[in-house]
């Protein structure tokens, strides 16, 4: 199966999309989309959701797994990227890819095993477990192809029905 | 001109279409799009997302005038009302018309006239310019209305080039 994961951001949207087959995972793409601070906010989610689709298009993944955010601050901050990550989630449901989405403990406790696991132990299970020579930049990047995994995992672990396919 | 006024929210988004010409205003259409709670959220965005294209579609506006939102506490609802606004945005950018933004400050100054106005003022405003015989019901509609007069107001007032057109 193919499976797109999504870091959701406004600013920087990263993109993983890897193929899961017979218990092993290889990489088809990766990268972010990203957007200039001195673009319209219109055209900056018509970029976004634009390159989506594209992507969407190009690979026809079977499912697209999403972060779940969670902010404990900046309001400002939480109302921008919901924009950014509606976006996002409207171009899948467009292309009528189921969406999944995983909250960071949950792709953190598949990828590196446990839910504490910090982000350069994140990035470096990534790399191994895609056989990358070096960690994706940015943190974004890394951070969609690990919840492509976690995904792939849940999947495997027929958990797949305890996660919200939303 | 056609101007259409959107009040985004998730559940529930209003929206207004107000023709202005000769400096006064007539309606063409309001009303709500709502969707269930117990609908996937990406079924939810994707009904906005069409409900808002058919409107565009049909009434080609001159211009959407969306709100600026402000919130100060709830972060969680900040994140989710930033989804079903980018998707509001995003409808209006793919359908090429240009978008303008105003805040609850400057609806309520251009409407009743001072920025301290209470809704109940605001909605009697609406109501009296539209020429209506009941305020429109849920409250996304008059506010809806009400920004789309803002935006009438502004353009009128050759205020336009001061606002935030995105």
């Amino acid at each position: 199966m193919i499976i797109m994961g999504i870091d959701p951001g406004f600013a920087i949207t990263g993109f993983g999309i890897v193929k899961y087959e017979g218990n092993k995972f290889s990489v088809l793409d990766y990268g972010a989309v990203t957007t200039e601070a001195s673009m319209k906010l219109s055209q900056r989610l018509l970029v976004l959701n634009n390159r989506l689709e594209e992507l969407i298009q190009k690979y026809k993944p079977d499912a697209v797994a999403i972060e779940e955010l969670f902010f404990n601050k900046n309001i400002k901050t939480a109302l921008t990227v919901g924009h950014g990550r509606g976006v996002a989630v409207l171009a899948a449901a467009r292309s009528g890819v189921d969406i999944f989405e995983y909250t960071p403990l949950q792709v953190k406790q598949s990828v590196a095993g446990y839910g504490r696991a910090e982000k350069a132990q994140i990035q470096q299970m990534v790399k191994a477990l895609l056989n990358l020579k070096v960690i994706p930049k940015p943190d974004d990047v890394a951070d969609a192809l690990a919840v492509a995994i976690c995904h792939g995992n849940s999947h495997r672990m027929g958990a797949i029905l305890g996660n919200k396919a939303y």
